[in-house]
Parts: C-alpha cells; structure tokens; sequence
C-alpha cells in the first residue's frame, strides 16, 4: 500500500453512504482529511466534483493516486489494502453473508431513501416522502433481521465487526429520521446497540464531522 | 470448494440481477441445475421461498449447504471459490474499478426498475414507468460511460472479463425494454458488443433459459 499522501474524504455529515467509509476509515485506523461537500448547495453537482464521481455522490475518497466512489467499492479497496482488523470473515459462505447484508442496505435501501429520489417523489409526484421511505426500509430491515437469526453475534456477523456493521449503524439512523419503529427488530437492536457503544464508531458519527450543523 | 451436490440457481429469465450471476456461472463454467421462478405468478413471494432469499427476491444461489442472495455477493463469492478464469484484476486499484462500476449498476440502477418499484410508481402513483425508469437509466449510463474513457479494452476493464461486464450486459438489455436509446453511449457499445460475442455470454441470455416465454 502506498501512503505518499493523507487520504482525502469528499463527505456530508449526515450522508449514510458517506459515514460507512468513516466506520471503515476509522476502523482501519486511517488518518485522513476530511473534506464536507454540503449537498444543499448541490456541490456535488458541480462539474469539477463530477470529475472524481461521475455519479455526482457522496462519498469519493482521493487515496494512492485516484478517486474512488461507490461506498462498497471504497471499503472492499480499504480492506484489501489495509490489513489491519479484517472487515470481512476468512471462511467464504460467512463473507458472503456479510455481502448479502450490506447489499441488502446498499442497493435495497439506502437507493429509495437518496435525497435525489425522495425529491422526485416529493416535489415532482407530489407523494408522501415519509410513505415511500418506510415501505422500502421496512422490507429492508424485516430481511436484515432474518438473516441475523442465523447469523448475529455480538455484532451482525458473529462477535467480527465487519462491512455490515459498517452499513446498519448508518442505515439505522436514517431510519429514525423517518419515525421508523425498530421495535419488530430486536436483533438489529442489540448489534447496533453494541456497535454503538465503541469508540470507532463514536468518531465516525454525523455529529462529530467538521461540517455539521452546529445548532 | 466442496462439491457434494450441484448448485442449484433460482432465477427468472428476464431478471438483470439472475442475468449476472448465470453469466458468472457460464464463464466459471460451473455447472448448474436451473430452476425458474416466475415473478408474475408471485412464486418470489411465497413464504418456502422467502426462507431461502428473505428479500423475497431472484436470484439464489443454492451452493455448499446454504443458500445464497443479493448477486453481488453471489457473484464474489463465486469468484471467490471457483479459482478459474478471475473476474476481479489482480491489482487493487482495477478491482475498485470493477465494483464500482458494478455498484453503478447494482446500487444506482437495477434497483430503479425492478418490478416492486415500477409497480409501486405507475399502479399506486399513476406516474409514467418509462419516464421514472429513463430518467434513472441514463444518470447511470453517462457515469458508467465516463469510467470506461479511463478504463475500457475490449472489455469494461482493460481486456479481461469481470464482474462490472456479467453486469452491464443485462443491464443494457434492461435499458432497451424502455426504449433508451444508447446513441450517446459508445464504448458501452463497442464493449457490450464484444461480450454478446462471446459463447459464455450466449448461453446466460434470457432467451435460451428453460423458464423463457415461446412465443
């Protein structure tokens, strides 16, 4: 791995897909520049941001030379190449699990929830934003809970912290800001609880990032 | 990798996501016990079903004892274990390349235009399917365009087949069903091309699935 240059991380502070690479990041014990693109201005819409992430998203993270985008991407990428505290199992059919889970919250979730698709669905179908994002998360979470089942420990997968938990702990507090009750979901409960509870993931947190809201 | 038993893939023939897993079947050359799930019976939702795939969605992949879900994690773990013909590069930063790539599709959007999010924007919103599916479609087009100036050969990445290519295949299909035209897209064209080429790609297509419409 090479370390020329400090990472730089393009984030929003309440970005679920943005505080996932932080949960790595700071997993991984990565020192890294923090850099807030504040997404209502729309400065990930600006043609120079465009040029790191053609998608026009949060997060890009700029490390050994490039921009990386799409959060999977970047975390699979900060595992591989940081081996410190593996973030996926070593048996197979328990890293597949743990990819089944955070493609649960990934492409399942988090993508009706975006800011760009609740304005659609808003603004310009004049539907209940609210409505919509809890018939996609509820599905999501009752799926995740399942599979918990067979797979939860003290954390999403056995007592490892991997990816997944990466993932829930930001999905979670999204869906509290829907009014989501998690009462159905006591597994995700009590990983979460877990997970919060360490000062990794305490760092990580919208709250403490250099571009939130001070109010 | 053991090999008891033959895997045995629950798929449905027009399914993107069923698509890129039997394109990584084919090119691993793994062989197969085909079982079709029909979506518009609702055989996806029954609760047998759902014990095997709690989304309630194809594919699944029965494989080693267990049962697999979310085709990105299918697809890695495949090529996790089946050492043939790698579907990620060797090198870090082309393999970020890669997912990336897959998540565009995976993440920003297959998860458009599936069926559940279709149905819930033209039967209960009475907005138009084509218009909502376009307008998603092409966001992901002209990203995916953008990656392949830096990173397409013959193929999405350089000249070896990966994942990111099992996935924009179908995903391209999926595009014309909406009448998107790709006009603007050229090396998705040019590398779209060359893969429909290929014999492994032939046998994964819809049309020559057990479950396909005769019509």
């Amino acid at each position: 791995m090479s370390t020329q240059a400090k990472p730089i991380l393009y984030s929003y502070w309440r970005s679920t897909a943005s505080w996932r690479v932080r949960n790595v990041l700071s997993l991984k014990n990565v020192d890294y520049e923090y850099r807030g693109i504040d997404l209502f201005k729309e400065e990930h819409k600006n043609d120079s941001y465009k040029l790191l992430n053609p998608m026009g998203r949060v997060p890009t993270l700029i490390i050994d030379g490039v921009a990386l985008a799409e959060s999977v991407a970047i975390m699979e990428y900060l595992d591989e190449t940081y081996k410190y505290r593996p973030l996926l199992p070593s048996d197979p059919l328990k890293r597949a699990s743990t990819r089944q889970l955070v493609e649960i919250i990934n492409s399942a979730m988090q993508p009706m929830q975006n800011i760009a698709v609740l304005d659609k669905i808003g603004n310009e179908y004049k539907q209940s934003r609210k409505e919509w994002a809890s018939f996609w998360l509820h599905k999501g979470l009752a799926a995740y809970e399942q599979i918990l089942k067979q797979t939860a420990g003290k954390y999403s997968v056995g007592d490892q912290i991997t990816l997944a938990d990466a993932c829930i702990v930001p999905q979670v507090a999204a869906c509290s800001r829907f009014d989501i009750s998690l009462e159905r979901y006591l597994l995700i409960q009590r990983v979460v609880g877990n997970l919060n509870e360490l000062e990794e993931f305490k760092r990580a947190r919208p709250e403490a990032q250099p571009d939130a809201d001070k109010i």
